[in-house]
C-alpha cells in the first residue's frame, strides 16, 4: 500500500497549520504556494508604516519544514483541481495527484465592483504591497516639500484610508504618528503636523466586530492622535486626485483601500456553491460539499457556527481549522472514528491605535488603554516565528518607543530610480 | 549678504561628509539625491545573499540631517549644470542657484561596451539590485527543485560570477555557503551541496588590490568552500542561458556583473575632461579643471597621487575627500587660507571569504583568517549609522553563526507574483 498524499495549498495560517498537526501521522504532504514565504499578515501594516522590515514577518516556507523529510514544499501556482480524477494542476503544467486535498488559498481585496480603484488604492495583502503603500507615502511626503502650489500640496499631505476594520484603524493610526511626531524636523518647507489622515467607514462605526464602547473609544483615540474619522459614508468615488465620500471630494494624493475581502478561486475550482464574496460553503467537517476529500478552510471558507454568524476571516480561525483537519486526516488514515464537527473558539478580538492605545474584546470582558497595548504586542511577538523574528520586532519596538524613529523609512522599487537606472 | 550655498549632489559617503564638515560653519546646505536613502554599499552584498534586510543597510537621508536647520534635503534627479550661471537643473524642472556645487554622484556598473548583458547579468549598486539578485539566486534552486531535465536542472544550479574584485568575491563565499551548508535539508528533488558557483575573472588574480599572498589565500578560501575559480579568463559572452568564458559556455541560469564601474554623468555636466571610465579628472584641490566653484569627489572623481597611482573608488577615500572639500569651504568663507592639496590616507584594504575568513592589507603589514575576519566585522559595525543598525546588523551576524540560518531568504517583486495579483 502506498503512503497517503496529502496536498495542502497555501501557507499561510491555515495551511501551515494543517502540515504541523500531520507530524509523525505517516502521510506525505506536499505544500504548494505562490510565494516562498509564509507571513504573518496581522502585522503586514506595520511593514506599510516604516516600523518593520519585510524580513521580520516572513519566512522561507521550506525552512519551516527542513527537518520534516515526508514534507515537500514547491513554489508554484494553481491552475485548476480534477476533483474526479483527484489532482490538481499548476501552471507550470506539473500535475499532482492526491488522496487528500487541502484549499487554504486566502482571500485577496475587494473593491466591491469598482476593480479600476485598485490602481490608485492598493490594498495590504503582501510584502509588495506594503512595500506599495510606503513608497507611495513617502514619496508623497517628498513631492509635498518640492510643491509650490498651496491645494496641490495639501492634496499630497493627505492620506485617505478606506474601511475601519483592525487594519484601516491600525494604518490610521500610525500615519498619523508618524507625520505629527516622527516627521516635522525633518521638512523644510511643509510642515507635516498639517497632515491629514481620514479613515472612511460605511458603516455607523469603526472597528464594528467589537462592542459599541470599544468602538467609541477607539474612534477617540484615533481623534486624538488626529485621524479624522468619517463613519456612515461610502465612497463613492476613488481617483489619482483623491476619493469622492458621499457627495463630498476628498483631495488626497494617497489612498489605502481597507475596506472588503474576496475569497480565492477554490469554489471555483471544485464546482461548488460559494456565497457573494466567494467563499466556499462547507460542510461542518470543512470539507467541500459532495467531496469527503477535499478541505477548504481559513479566509477562503465559510463557517456558520452554531448561532448562525460565521466565523470570522482571522489568523485564529485559521488556525483552529487547520488543526482540526490534521486530527481528521490522522483519524482516517489510522482507521480511528473521526472527530465530531468543526468547533470554533473565539479567543477575542484586538485592535491598535497608534503606539498606545489598544483594545480587547473577550466578549464579556473588555479591555482598553495600554495594558490592552502591552497584551496585543506581548500576544503578537508570542505568535511570531522563531526566536530571531521575535526578538528582531520586538527590539524594533523597542527602538521606536525610546527614540520615536522609525528604522525602514525607504523608498524602494523601480517608480523612484532614473529611467537608465 | 546673503548666505553661501553649498548645493551637494549624491548622499552617498563623499556627499555626506561634506554635509557633516559643514555644521556650524554657517552656510546654507542643499543635499539632492534621486534616492530618499544613503546606502551603505560594502555590505550590499549581505542583502543580496539574504543575510541582511534592506533597512539595516540604508537611512533615509532626510532624518540625519533632522537637527540640521540650515540643511535641506531633496529628493531630486540633476538633469544638468549650468557652471557659468552657477546653477542645478532638476528633471522635475526645478532650477537651483549655489555659490559652491560638490558632485558626489558615483558610479554605476560598466559592460565594457556590452550593455546588452545588463539584463541577464546584473549588477549590485542598489538596494532593488540585491533584491534583484536575491529573487534570481533563490528563483533558480526553486526552479531546480522542478526540473526533471538533468541539464536545465544543473544550469539553474550553477551561479557564475563575474569580476573577483571584494563583492565578486563576497558573493561567490556566501553563495557556495548558502547552497553547501544553509540550503540543503530542505530541498527533496535536488543536492544543493552539487550546485557550482563559478568566480570568473579577467585578470591573473583575484583581489588584485592586495598582495599577491593574500590573494593566493583568499583563493584557496574560496575553493575550499566550493567556489571554482576562473582566473586569466575574460567573459565574451553573457546569455540568460549561460557565460562564456574565452571558447568554454558555462550553462548558467544566474550570473552577477562584479567586473566594473562606469563614472556618473559630472565631467559631461560640466564639460571638463574625463578618463576612459568617465571619471572627472580632478585639480589637487578636487575642483573641476576652470571651476573654482565646482568639487568632484568620490566615485565619480579621477584623483591621482604623488605615486602616480589614482585613489581607489572605496568608501574611505570618498569620506576623506568629503571631509577635504568641507574643510575647504569653511576656509573660503571665513576668509582663511585655503588648506593644502588633498591627500589621501590609505587605511587598508579588506576582503571576507564566507563566514570565518578575511583578509586585511594594511600595506606593511599584512593579516589573514578568522582575526581578519573579526577585524572586520567589528569595523563594518563601527562604520554603521547609528545604535539601532549596528545592533541588528551584529545580531544578524551572531544569529547566523550560532544557527547557520539566513533571515532575509524572501522573494519579492512582481516576477514571481500571479498576474492578477
Amino acid at each position: 500500500m502506498s503512503e497517503h498524499h496529502v496536498v495542502v495549498i497555501g501557507g499561510g495560517f491555515g495551511g501551515l497549520q494543517v502540515v504541523n498537526g500531520l507530524k509523525g501521522a505517516g502521510v506525505k504532504v506536499t505544500l504548494i504556494d505562490r510565494r516562498n514565504h509564509h507571513l504573518f499578515q496581522p502585522l503586514l501594516y506595520q511593514v506599510a508604516t516604516t516600523i518593520l522590515s519585510t524580513s521580520e514577518i516572513a519566512w522561507p516556507i521550506r525552512h519551516l519544514y527542513a527537518d520534516r523529510p515526508e514534507v515537500t514544499t514547491l513554489l508554484g501556482e494553481v491552475n485548476g483541481v480534477d476533483a474526479q480524477a483527484k489532482t490538481v494542476s499548476l501552471r507550470s503544467g506539473m500535475v499532482l495527484n492526491y488522496d487528500t486535498l487541502v484549499l487554504a488559498t486566502g482571500a485577496t481585496h475587494a473593491y466591491f465592483g469598482h476593480d479600476e480603484w485598485e490602481p490608485v488604492a492598493p490594498g495590504l495583502k503582501t510584502l509588495e504591497d506594503a512595500t506599495t503603500i510606503r513608497r507611495r507615502m513617502l514619496l508623497a511626503f517628498e513631492r509635498a516639500e518640492v510643491e509650490s502650489d498651496p491645494a496641490a500640496r495639501d492634496a499630497y499631505l493627505t492620506f485617505s484610508i478606506v474601511g475601519a476594520g483592525p487594519t484601516g484603524v491600525e494604518l490610521a493610526g500610525i500615519i498619523a504618528e508618524l507625520a505629527h511626531f516622527t516627521l516635522p524636523k525633518e521638512f523644510r518647507n511643509i510642515d507635516t503636523r498639517k497632515t491629514r489622515v481620514v479613515l472612511i467607514e460605511a458603516g455607523p462605526r469603526v472597528l464594528p466586530a467589537f462592542a459599541e464602547e470599544l468602538s467609541a473609544y477607539a474612534q477617540k483615540a484615533l481623534e486624538k492622535l488626529g485621524v479624522e474619522v468619517l463613519t456612515g459614508t461610502p465612497v463613492t468615488q476613488c481617483t489619482a486626485d483623491g476619493v469622492t465620500v458621499g457627495e463630498n471630494f476628498i483631495p488626497s494624493r494617497t489612498i489605502v483601500w481597507a475596506a472588503g475581502v474576496q475569497a480565492s478561486h477554490a469554489a471555483r475550482w471544485l464546482g461548488v456553491p460559494a456565497d457573494r464574496a466567494g467563499r466556499t460553503i462547507v460542510e461542518k467537517d470543512l470539507t467541500a460539499p459532495g467531496l469527503p476529500d477535499v478541505f477548504v478552510i481559513g479566509d477562503t471558507a465559510l463557517v456558520i457556527r452554531d448561532d448562525g454568524k460565521p466565523v470570522p476571516g482571522i489568523a485564529p480561525a485559521a488556525k483552529q481549522q487547520g488543526g482540526y483537519v490534521a486530527k481528521v486526516i490522522r483519524a482516517r488514515v489510522s482507521g480511528k472514528p473521526a472527530p465530531g464537527p468543526f468547533k470554533y473558539w473565539h479567543q477575542g478580538s484586538l485592535a491598535t491605535i497608534g503606539k498606545s492605545a489598544a483594545i480587547i474584546d473577550f466578549g464579556r470582558f473588555k479591555l482598553k488603554g495600554w495594558i490592552a497595548w502591552w497584551i496585543w504586542g506581548l500576544a503578537h511577538i508570542y505568535f511570531l516565528i522563531g526566536t530571531r523574528s521575535r526578538f528582531a520586532v520586538a527590539w524594533n519596538w523597542f527602538w521606536i518607543y525610546m527614540s520615536g524613529q522609525h528604522s525602514a523609512r525607504l523608498i524602494t522599487q523601480r517608480e523612484t530610480m532614473r529611467d537608465d537606472g
